[in-house]
């Protein structure tokens, strides 16, 4: 039989343990938050009916589709996010959930986008949405569980960036370009990339706007200071306006509610440049950007909508929610130092060294088991230098040494791996001194 | 627009949190076991080359896979099961992982077979395997992950049954059926269904098998008695054969070293009526059922096997490993009334009950998850006998309101929502005497 090649579709990967450690961690971690917040965890299906994901994205999503005609003769397609599924969910088993319903999904999607650098064909999203009420408590929620996630990861210098797409709409009512918002929209987003000036042409050409209406635009992406300060311009600019007032005033809730929570104002800037997604959201919007690393780009990202499931049923669900970009927090661990290179998740290794004695080495890894302590006992009984390559390689932090005369003196070695340290130790009465000194020496490593 | 219906697709469903938070719980739980033990994640894609799945299963495998071709004029399938992946992974990244390895890996799977009872054409696999070794130690080690996961998720009258092929196999060389083993052995498997004389026939009828082969080869599903008597017997009847005196020394040592580590005798059983896999296992098989519902079947087997990578390396990787079985633990755990009914995975409710109190009600969630208790504010003002009957449906344990009173007088209300019983807790002094009464109130309820 000839031989296949073990090779990965293009665009696709595998996940080995040093990378998918961490990515468990952060996932969990994502978990723990959620929940005390209470978003309960729910799964959709991987395939849905091809007509439940068409034309919900951008003509890019579905040309990305992986889809396909089923042996049953449906046609189907992979979900390439979690929000048309949660969508569809919403809508089927709104009875049972209750409403406002609060749910996070961790799940992989697929889109056949062209392979580059940092962009795969299969990735891991990460959302949390509540659904059913259009209360400003849950704007303010959205942004307490950002900044708890982001605390949690372990990364404390970053911004969560807030705006509210009412501000802006409010803006073109008042100069009159409401009709043309998609067009300023799409010049607007792209300032940081092309700059003031080019940006005013785009809108010009575009969508016909006067020299004083873009500079009236342009106003709004150029306003700096505090959050009052900034809040304030604002009030003064769309004095008047009605949907511009609703944006100042649910910008304001939330900058007074998370700051009565505790959170720094430096956490918390309100950027009137952010835009985010052209038609979809609708009034609060997020983005959140590392300090160390803004070339990163934003890492949790969302905002509120006014119905999620209009596709689907009569009854209006609004909703807001955000989604953790997990690859590019893993990436930002790494560049922070913040994620250790293991290959196991188990910090003792136990060699097998002495042949009658495996029921030994076994039971020294039960008990450091019990305790909370992960423990791996060799499986073959090779040379202990052999033994000692491979602990050091899986990057496991201690090994626990018993020859022959450890045993019959009732003493064991332990050897700390990283920093070439050994350490005799007594287990004369039991395994409390051994336990203690393991304890111990892995909070030092930690 | 006409409406779109928000169904899923045949043999597919969704997961709603309160099927999901269990199945959470469960995962997280085999997880920290399998770490315990120094087995590290891994991940693979959903999607493989055709050639890499096409043949590796059975028939049946072959013909049930989700295949299409791809944009790119690919062939491709979608993952059925996860120790073809394993395979391909291994071979491909032999080099960077070290030998012996060991992997958990929990993933989706798909197969497009007849949707019925209890049966899906999406599920979650669990499994756990060490491969680069033969060692007898790894045998040990997989049978004390199966005995701590199941005692972990809550489980504690089980069984593991452990036989080896190589009983049977000794057997059949012995007896001079070795070519027609694959027959026999169909036969055998089917010894609980149809009996002894049914099975005596089909080996007569498929594999011309005499009388005296088959009392002889039956003999062995009829041993009965503690595990050293089963020893002993099946130590009688291979005397003088190899392969069966290699199986029974494995069996033994097993037995020895899980008893060394302090596992009671009743949890690991000696059968050896079970066979496991026709063709793929070699060695030690293990299947696990629990007590009190023989008729789930395994709950968590698997067994040794010779070599996992052959079809896409020269490199022999030998190794044993288990998948648990998580729909089946699933229903057992709810069987056995070990799954509460909760749709919040956070305790504790607060309503929002004053308007210009929001803050404070914030406040106090914040404080309690910092406490490590999760707390979900209701984000609309509404009455609060609504919002109370809205926790309650959640399943909410306990309810902490706050009116103008309350706020004024500095104190609050705690209702526990199962036991109908309502406290007055003083916050004169802070929120210390708070939330040592969440605390017992909730440690009570669990």
């Amino acid at each position: 039989m000839s031989l296949i090649k073990p090779q990965t579709l293009k665009g696709f990967r595998d996940h080995l343990p040093e990378t998918m450690m961490p990515r468990e961690n952060l996932i969990e971690t994502a978990r723990q938050v959620y929940r005390s917040y209470g978003f309960a965890p729910i799964d959709t299906p991987a395939l849905e009916m091809l007509d439940v994901l068409v034309g919900q994205g951008s003509d890019e999503t579905d040309k990305q589709m992986f889809r396909f005609e089923d042996a049953g003769g449906r046609q189907v397609g992979m979900r390439f996010d979690l929000t048309i599924p949660l969508a569809r969910f919403a809508a089927a088993n709104v009875n049972q959930l209750g409403l406002p319903f609060k749910r996070y999904h961790v799940g992989t999607v697929w889109r056949g986008e062209r392979p580059q650098r940092g962009r795969y064909r299969e990735f891991m999203q990460c959302d949390f949405d509540t659904i059913g009420t259009t209360s400003i408590v849950s704007d303010i929620e959205t942004a307490l569980v950002i900044f708890d996630l982001i605390q949690a990861i372990g990364i404390h210098d970053f911004t969560i960036r807030i705006n509210n797409r009412k501000i802006l709409n409010g803006l073109l009512e008042k100069s009159g370009l409401l009709e043309k918002s998609t067009s300023v929209l799409r010049a607007i987003d792209k300032l940081d990339k092309i700059g003031v000036e080019a940006v005013t042409r785009e809108m010009k050409e575009t969508a016909e706007v006067s020299d004083d209406q873009a500079t009236s635009i342009l106003k709004l992406s150029q306003m700096s200071g505090s959050n009052a300060e900034v809040l304030s311009q604002l009030g003064s600019l769309l004095d008047g306006n009605q949907t511009g007032e609703e944006g100042v005033d649910e910008l304001g809730q939330i900058i007074s509610a998370v700051s009565a929570v505790g959170v720094n104002e430096k956490h918390l800037k309100l950027d009137v440049g952010i835009a985010r997604g052209l038609d979809y959201y609708t009034g609060t919007v997020f983005e959140t950007t590392l300090d160390a690393l803004p070339g990163i780009g934003s890492v949790c990202s969302g905002g509120r909508y006014d119905n999620l499931t209009a596709k689907f049923t009569k009854q209006v669900l609004p909703g807001i929610g955000a989604s953790l970009g997990l690859d590019r927090l893993l990436a930002a661990q790494e560049e922070l130092g913040l994620i250790e290179k293991i290959r196991t998740p188990a910090p003792v290794f136990i060699p097998y060294f002495e042949k009658d004695r495996l029921n030994d080495y076994l039971q020294l890894a039960a008990v450091l088991r019990r305790e909370g302590v992960g423990a791996v006992v060799y499986p073959e009984q090779k040379k202990l230098e052999k033994q000692l390559k491979y602990a050091d390689r899986q990057g496991f932090q201690l090994a626990i040494i018993m020859g022959e005369r450890d045993f019959s003196e009732k003493k064991c070695q332990v050897k700390d791996l990283a920093r070439h340290e050994q350490h005799e130790i007594s287990l004369q009465e039991g395994f409390n001194s051994l336990l203690n000194h393991v304890g111990s020496a892995l909070s030092r490593q930690s």
